[in-house]
Parts: C-alpha cells; structure tokens; sequence
C-alpha cells in the first residue's frame, strides 16, 4: 500500500520561495532539516524537534557533489527517495512535515559544478580555523562544500530554526561559526546523537555494513564511553583537575584495537568551540572525543568510514 | 544649522532585523544602498533608484577591513558620518531614506579581523574565476573582502533590490555571480556610473586629488570614449565584424599617456560575463573596456588609484 502524499515535494529555488513568502507574511516560524537522503532514526529525530518548535517544517534531501572528492563514494552514496518520502508521510503523529525540497544539482549550482577544487568557478564558502583538522585532514574539500550547500540552502529556505546532529561534531561547529561570522538569521539547533540499540551511532554509511559488522562496529561507541569515564573518574579523585588528553585517547585506542578489522583513522581531544587539539581537558571547558574509523563493507573489498564522538564536559 | 534626523540609524543587527520583520509582516519591498560613506552624486543617484522602485529604502555606511590589504588606505580612507547623513536628509525630495545602518567593525566580524589573510579565522566567501583578474591581480584580497561582506549585510537587511555603480565593473560582475551562486534572495540592480562635468567617474577617492589633478585626471574617460569610438567605428565600416582588441587598448593607452603626471596600472578588454581577456570584441558580446591608474595626491608624494570603464556593445 503506497501512503497518499500530503507533503509538497517542491523542486525548484522558485518553488521553495514562494512556499516560504506565505510564512514571511503569516509571520509563521520556519523548522528546516537538510538531509542527504537515507533517512534514518537520527533524522527524524532533527525533524521532530523541528514539528515541535516551528510552524512549518520543511525538508531537504540533496546529495551534495561539491562536498566529495572526485575518489569519494558521490556516485554510490545511497538515494533513496521513495522510501525516504513514505517515511517522511508516516513517521510523525499529529503534526506533518510541510514540505520537501529535492533539487536537481542544476538548480543548487547553477553555474555547474566539477568535483576538482582547482577547476571549480564561482561563489564558494570556506570557513577558515574549523575546517582543516580532524575530517578536514583526510577530507580537505568537505567542509568548504558542506558550507557552500549550507549557504545556499539558508538562502533558499530562510529558515528560523534549521536542525543538525551531534554525530557530525566538526560540521557542528562549523556550521555554528558559519552562520556566526556571515549573519546568517537563522538559530541553528543541535540535537544528540541517535543510535542503534547497540550503541552504534546512526549514519547513512551504516547501510554498507553486514549485520556482523554492525555488531562489531559498537566497539566504537563503547570505547569512545570508556574514555569519557577515565575522565569522568578523574575528575572525581583529583578534584576536578585537568586530565592528560592522551590517556583518555590512548584508552579509546586500546580498546578499539582489540577488534583488528577496526582501521583507526584518528583519535582527538579538541576543545569544543575552537576544535583546536587539547593536551589537557579541563572541566569547564570540556572537550569534543571524536574518532574516525574505517570498518569493512559488505561483499566489497572497500571500506566504510564511520565517525563519532563524545562530548565531556 | 543641523537638519533634524529623521532617518533612523541603526547600528546593531538585531535593530536591523526588527526594522526588517515590519517589512515582511506588510510585504513591503526593500531596497539597499550598501556604501562605504564619503557619500557623493554616484550614491546619491543609487538611493534615488532605490526610492523609486522600493517600498523602504535602507543605507549602510561601513568601511569594510576585509577588503584592504595591510599596506592600503584603510586607516586614511574618507570617513565623513556627519556630512553623509546630512546629504541622506537633504537631498532627497518626496520620499526619504528610511534607515542607515552604521555597524561597528565587531558587529560585522563578531569574531574579529585581521588584515593579514593568512592569519583570518572563521566564514569567508571567495568567488573564483572573476576575482583574480584586473582590480585582483594587485589586490589579491580585495574580492574575498567585497564578497564577505556583501553576504554579511545581505543576511541582516534581506534586502528585495540592491544597488551598486557600474563604474567598479568587476565588483558588478563578482557580485552577480556571488548573487546567482549562493542563491541569495535579492535583485541586483546596476545604474550607469556617475560622473563630474568634465566627464571623471565620481568616486569617493576623488576627494584626494587637487582640483588641478581632478581637471587633468578628465583624460581618463577622454581616453575610453576614444577606444569605445574606435570599436563603434570598425564596426560601421566592416559590417558588424570583431574588433581586434588591441587596437581598442592601445588607443587607449596613448591618448591616457599624453599626460606624464598618468601612471597606467593596466587596461583591459574584457568578457562582460566571465571578465576573460579578450583579443577580439565581437557584436553581440560585447566588452567591458576598463583601466587603472594612479595620479598624485593632493599635498601628498603618495598616489591615489582611480578605476573607470566603458561598456561596448
């Protein structure tokens, strides 16, 4: 049985535009979640929090190019909208997303877009201190591209609120400096990390992993929480002194270790606003525990990179 | 006699915003006048456009750090407030300018700036392919800056037109892409460039020459009206072919190097769109014919930069 769709699926910049001018006028708050697609728990979880606080909900649900490398997994990256769309329809009681908007690349560059960041022409946005480290290292294009879209897409949706998950730590703070720095009206909202009942941080990325692997691949979180614990004990036997960053990470990477098909890509302590690399963690200041870790996909030789973290406070 | 204000001023962003909220709730249009002060006639006929075509009118007045380089006029730029608010309350009939904005600096850059480039921290927006050109081969900065904060005071006035002076060409162009690029929700709007009797692009930089330099710097637009007259020729006599884009430069060139006191930084025939040197102009496309120079200061060893362009058919 297919579910009789009631939300608007708006395609176009002039679409979205004139859905939004109602809001402006009826001076009606608007909740925005940009997705990729691949909607899983967390995601419902951003937009249920937006049903909750806004008059309007809208969604997006765009697999942005510029933000993959030209060897990345662009081509691959699972799409899904039909089933994203029934989940959409019928995963939220009483109130309902308003409406969704699925662009075609065309309509979010259109000026063109090549992967190759040498080659690429026109207006881009980089976000300067926040954006090299960590994913960046591995990723040096991501964040320049996750806040371009980002920009983009405040730009078409004018959102009052627009709702982002914890899982994505570093995007968090960039995307938080980012609308800091260019005044962007929009409140961005951070919601914790949904997970599998394991403790596995849900991600889209999830779905190349075998059923073993995602078994396996709890080990992240778990080990992430043993980390935050020695600090946590820490605290508590030293009275609330600092605590030294590299045994927290050193345990994290003990125990992740233990299962050899886990390829370690980092292990950092960074400080929470700046994302800068941490020698101590201070209570008061805290610290973002985030990890990178490639685990094996399903009948593939590849492998999937997973990231998570812990915040400690 | 002080005229009493009747513009309101605002200067931070959340009075910008609430100004802004009236206009959406009454769906009113709102044009934007973003300047740097040392208001003059060029400015003066873009706010009477804005009054024109605009329900609210609002003006920023607002040297921006991001766009000079360390070694530039930052410092000495022409700051004149009084003045420019008196020439906002007089010199408009009917209609008034509704709003000034005049920010601080740290209400622009919340997280401060350096002039040093490599040393900035936090969002700015590059738009590559008609920044390095021209005006950006000697000030390599100047376009990150200009496009920075063009998409700062966008995000706080939201405005529904903008208006900027075709005498500064590349800026016309980088902000059109800027606009189409990032998807901003604003018209932009480009009015003939301005100019004193004897024919010099009004410019608030102008206010560094002598009135001897400013009689002698005429040459400037002397000399492009004679390449202009060169291209509008060689058409007439070979039925609308290409002219030979050198030719039109070196008019120029000569006629500009009658006067010694005349530094020629670089003059250019360029793609109206992409900015692209061009060897040929054709019918049709067209070009944007564009030069700089630098002519002695008034009471100064020092130079002062003037830009000015035509544009061909």
């Amino acid at each position: 049985m297919t579910v009789p769709s009631k939300i608007k699926i708006l395609r176009t910049v002039q679409q979205v535009r004139q859905w939004r001018a109602e809001s402006f006028l009826n001076d009606q708050s608007v909740g925005f979640v940009p997705t990729m697609g691949a909607l899983h728990a967390g995601h419902c979880s951003l937009i249920s929090q937006s049903l909750e606080e806004n008059d309007r909900t809208i969604v997006s649900i765009f697999v942005n190019p510029s933000q993959f490398a030209p060897h990345e997994d662009l081509d691959n990256y699972p799409r899904t909208l039909e089933r994203d769309l029934e989940i959409l329809e019928s995963q939220f009681v009483g109130q309902q997303v308003d409406a969704v908007f699925v662009p075609k690349v065309s309509e979010m560059y259109p000026n063109g877009i090549t992967l190759h960041v040498d080659q690429q022409k026109g207006a881009f946005v980089t976000v300067h201190g926040s954006s090299e480290q960590l994913e960046g290292v591995k990723r040096p294009q991501f964040f320049r591209g996750v806040a371009t879209v980002v920009t983009k897409l405040f730009n078409i949706v004018q959102p009052t609120r627009a709702y982002f998950g914890q899982k994505d730590a570093q995007q968090c703070v960039v995307i938080k400096n980012l609308v800091r720095d260019l005044i962007i009206p929009t409140q961005v909202r951070i919601l914790p990390t949904m997970r599998e009942p394991n403790g596995l941080a849900m991600s889209s990325r999830n779905q190349y992993l075998s059923r073993e692997m995602k078994d396996r691949s709890a080990i992240i979180y778990q080990s992430l929480q043993k980390g935050a614990l020695h600090y946590k004990e820490g605290q508590q036997q030293h009275q609330k002194q600092a605590v030294d960053a590299a045994e927290i990470r050193n345990i994290i990477r003990e125990s992740i270790s233990q299962d050899p098909e886990m390829e370690i890509e980092y292990i950092a302590t960074s400080h929470p606003d700046s994302l800068e690399d941490l020698d101590f963690v201070e209570p008061g200041i805290g610290a973002v525990v985030s990890c990178a870790v490639k685990v094996p996909k399903e009948n593939s030789s590849e492998k999937a990179r997973l990231i998570d973290n812990v915040i400690l406070n």
